[in-house]
């Protein structure tokens, strides 16, 4: 009387990430090309640009509007470009979704059409939800507009916005049409955001890749420095090492519980969290990575050597390893607000060397606490060697 | 200067679609199987019911509750079942997702629970919806509770809700964790909604299954009589055509512009429209079917006889193949409705045989009136006929 059918379906998603300098030169071929292929055009688009960016840049919309006029057998504006709240403003409500919904209704934009969004993380993150959703799915060319989102938010899968009182409550998975990274976009970033996107790129190298783990080493001083060779490609490869994450981790659209790219998180957040944003997400990264990769040479997963590169990389290039707020910071209470996020059973992955990891699932508070004291001292050290 | 990564990402969805009658009995081991699969458990559970269904079978929400008490070690209710709006109600705003968002937030569940959708195609997908969006996707197991839900709606991977005052507006592409079509919640409905169903079964076998087809055939007499175990196998039959289109098709999350499976439905989405949705769902793929396929005939990809096994396919079975609105329908302003809702070029489906289709950019819309012109005309005859 029962019966099951079982149903297989394999969903393929290609996007071409491109890295550039000037995208909206009349010559850059770039965003051109992406939009060709989905065939010569013109292709219709609707575009939206982080307000912060356009405070910061405010040539930027007619530079674009005259780089579609230059290519206007690809491409034509359907509306001209909408100017939205920057930083987590835009995640803060619905305002940002509904004035997008309304640009795909106003301007008829279809499943076939093009949303560009260029912005932060947070505008990319708002932007993404509201394409995902019209039409059940809008074309999205995310434009990055800082180093976070040009090394990590930006390239992957998710959209979201905070709802409920909780950090990204709501969104879906949904690749990009393409990524267009303009790197001279990140010239009117102040040099502490560009610092803090580093810390990404340490956490990626840390659970996946040791010839980038090395790279970092060597070149920590320009990096320190913040030279833009060595800063872009910093990025590139930091964002390449999350695109091959996603795509051959397993696990794109997160179904289990392990996120190995979360390394270090589950402290960042509380971080975040307990200084209502006074800490930049990659500043609060550097904390928690070196908070997890002292605790993973407790545990006996690596050994001291491998912690102290790690220790030292971070400071070197300029990151704080330790912040007060981690004193007062309930940290039972931290990893299980992580595990309810990631849904099911605790999932943390730990460093077996630098560039590998394990999952672990349970965390001995102990020595947590003296993987904190640890930090603590050793920051209180350098704080006064600086000092001195 | 530019340099280009390729993203390629594969994800693969696997669920069951379970037919059985009596879900709830406890001794039915259909749901706690399913339920297994994400491990032993007890999973958590909220629970959602169309207010239409739970009005015509007050005693579900008990019989789900004994049910889960029989499974305690499966599956525990994070919170008492919720009742919503049942039909279109439910997808006309953000009521339906802000309970479920809500329910979400109060039980705890987690992307590690599930969310039990019980109801009609409407309530379906705007609880789909919600439980998409919701931390990025909560699991769900949908249990469709009409005949169009179990045959066709239910056993997608859309959802939606109607916004801007456009159907299905906003949604996403989400693949459920599971269906469960318990064929006896589908004995409290009226029999015009049974053979409304039908329509879908017509349909999808005449787009790809003759061997479908020809069952309907031979079985019309006691489909017409709505005699349950016919229907249920006529539903069973059509949901699977359904499930192996979206997996075999091509292209499951319709990224391009084809959809057979909306075959005649350009013309039935215009009728549900101008009757004011007077007209079930079906009914109007019915017309819809019989328009194209009278065309599919007058641009020569099908004989008489073929165009005729159509017909009188629907007419046998009890549907009407005419209704009074298309006489005065706009037909080149509702497939330009309909283009614009696929996005991009025009593709309808039309027939090349009785289980076969090729997709047309054009319509020659003198020959659709004058196909419109003959269903009317057989309309009269057989309605006289019947009368007399
Ligand atoms: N979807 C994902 O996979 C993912 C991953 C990591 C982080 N995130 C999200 O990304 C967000 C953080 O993104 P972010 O670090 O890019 O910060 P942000 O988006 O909050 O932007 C920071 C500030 O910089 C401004 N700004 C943006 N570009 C600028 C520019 N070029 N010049 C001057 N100002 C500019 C913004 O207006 C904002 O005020 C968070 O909401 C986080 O949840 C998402
Ligand atoms: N997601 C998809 O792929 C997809 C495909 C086709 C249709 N749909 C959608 O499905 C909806 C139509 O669904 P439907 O035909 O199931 O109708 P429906 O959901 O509108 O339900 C019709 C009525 O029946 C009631 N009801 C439900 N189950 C009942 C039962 N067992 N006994 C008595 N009453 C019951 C409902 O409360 C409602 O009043 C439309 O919104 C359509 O857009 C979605
Ligand atoms: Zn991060
Ligand atoms: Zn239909």
């Amino acid at each position: 009387m029962t019966q099951t059918t079982f149903q297989h379906i394999t969903v393929a998603f290609d996007f071409p990430v491109v890295f550039t300098r000037r995208a909206f030169d009349p010559g850059n071929p770039a965003l051109a090309g992406i939009l060709g292929r989905a065939g010569a055009g013109p292709h219709r688009l609707g575009v939206v640009v982080d307000g912060g960016l356009a405070a910061a840049d405010p040539g930027l919309p007619s530079r674009l509007e005259a780089y579609v006029a230059a290519h206007a057998d690809r491409a034509v504006l359907a509306a001209p470009p909408v100017v939205v709240a920057g930083g987590e403003r835009a995640k803060a409500d619905f305002a940002v979704l509904e004035a997008v919904w309304k640009l795909t209704v106003e301007a008829g934009l279809c499943r076939q059409s093009f949303i560009v969004a260029i912005g932060g993380g947070a505008v990319l993150d708002a932007v993404g939800f509201a394409a995902a959703t019209a039409h059940r799915g809008v074309r999205l060319v995310r434009m990055p507009s800082t180093a976070l989102a040009q090394n990590d938010a930006g390239v992957g899968v998710k959209n979201s916005i905070n709802a409920f009182g909780r950090k990204n409550y709501l969104g879906t998975f949904a690749p990009p049409y393409a990524v267009l990274n303009d790197q001279a976009l990140l010239e009117t970033l102040p040099p502490r955001e560009a610092r803090a996107g580093l810390a990404e790129a340490v956490k990626v190298a840390l659970v996946r890749d040791a010839a980038f783990f090395s790279w970092l080493k060597e070149n920590a001083p320009r990096l320190a420095a913040l030279e833009p060779e060595v800063l872009d490609e910093a990025n590139r490869r930091c964002a390449v090492a999350h695109l091959q994450h996603i795509a051959g981790g397993g696990d794109p659209f997160e179904l289990g519980s392990a996120r190995p790219l979360d390394f270090g998180h589950w402290a960042a957040h509380a971080l975040e969290e307990a200084t209502g944003g006074e800490l930049r997400h990659g500043e609060a990264v550097a904390v928690g990575v070196a908070l997890d990769t002292v605790y993973s040479r407790m545990i006996g997963l690596i050994g001291p050597a491998e912690a102290e590169a790690v220790l030292r990389l971070l400071v070197d290039i300029g990151l704080d390893v330790w912040h007060p707020a981690l004193a007062a910071l309930d940290m039972a209470a931290s990893v299980g607000a992580f595990r309810e996020h990631l849904g099911g059973r605790l999932h943390l992955s730990m460093l077996t060397g630098l560039g590998s990891r394990i999952e672990v699932h349970e965390v001995d508070f102990a020595r947590m606490a003296a993987a904190r004291d640890e930090i603590r001292a050793r920051a209180s050290v350098s704080g006064s060697r600086r000092e001195g």
